[in-house]
């Protein structure tokens, strides 16, 4: 399918390129479209990758990955055009971490609001899905980088998004049966208040190449 | 070893009986020493039980366990005394939820601070280790009730203290390898930051009895 991935950072472009791996069409959207970040990689990527303005990707793409940082995603996705999302499933991705304040980053928004509302109250005809943001790139992509069963969390308003959104999950390498659906945007609060424990476990392993289980009864 | 345990809901209540069962002294304290649930608890638990106020088992006590409500924790603390807490290792179990506005609840203090810390600096002769908050009550003194290997985080400024503490959770049956150690009480806004998911997660599975497991690679 064609699918838009807005941001060129190392998120943006992982994400694209397995997308591109997976025979999807691709563009990737920037705030500049003409930066050497976003030129090298469709020159890299091959014919079924382009690039563009967030507006060119959100109008190309049936569906649209949000891989801004979070302190920016709110302006790059009005700058895509709430007409361009509307209707389409959109995976948010980012996290809305802070570094103003040195480290550890702290969140921008948390606690009685996160950033997937914020977008879907923002763009309230877009079908916003949170996901992937609770681990590394690598693992986004790879989850079998990490050894054994380990969960993702998916969350939004509409099923019918949150089932497109898994499949394309499980063909990134999820299982099925690894997704977990905490429910509606509201949701989005529990993987982005998780941020603070994952920066510490980080700093505690040593690596970002880790992921959780849940355990159950 | 005598230790106080503060609060006599249920996160007190039991943590307070395995610690019998293990051969402690235990005193229970509470705002009000004569409630009924305290002394129907002394009375059942038998010999190596006993309830006082705050003040009363924090100073009978080598080691504190806070499992008061979050939100009424520092007056809890200040009820038992600096005097009677100072030098000592203080377990803290609560979670800084509110329900004021209504479930789920948000957190009383997180993104910048913590619980952990606000206790920490609060009481700075005490030695706060932040420890099972992430796990419901009947998981934390009996963590094969959730099958497979799960973690529990601790967290605090005295490597004694989380020796101690780690001691005593193994002795609840807490594999020392189950044990990540975040590093300092500022490392408590990961796990406290964690309760919206972990809230989640219950609703989700229906259940709460689980815990994570971290996996690497």
């Amino acid at each position: 399918m064609r699918i838009a991935v807005l941001g060129t950072g190392t998120v943006g472009k992982t994400i694209a390129s397995k997308l591109v791996e997976l025979g999807h069409e691709v563009t990737i959207g920037s705030r500049s479209p003409d930066n050497a970040a976003l030129l090298e990689w469709v020159g890299e990527t091959g014919a079924r990758a382009s690039g563009g303005t967030f507006a060119d990707a959100a109008a190309a793409g049936e569906l649209v990955f949000n891989c801004t940082a979070g302190g920016a995603s709110l302006e790059a996705l009005a700058a895509a055009g709430a007409e361009n999302l509307a209707g389409k499933t959109l995976i948010d991705v980012a996290n809305p971490l802070d570094f103003s304040q040195g480290m550890p980053p702290t969140l921008s928004v948390c606690n009685d609001d996160s950033l997937g509302e914020r977008i879907q109250a923002a763009f309230p005809k877009a079908r916003v899905v949170k996901a992937l943001n609770t681990v590394n790139t690598a693992v986004m992509v790879a989850p079998d980088s990490v050894p054994g069963d380990h969960n993702l969390f998916v969350c939004g308003n509409d099923a019918a998004a949150k089932s497109e959104a898994s499949a394309l999950l499980e063909s990134f390498g999820w299982p099925r049966d690894a997704l977990i659906d905490l429910g509606d945007i509201s949701a989005a609060r529990g993987p982005e208040m998780y941020l603070p424990l994952w920066l510490r476990l980080m700093g505690s392993l040593g690596t970002a190449q880790f992921n959780i289980e849940v355990r159950r009864d």
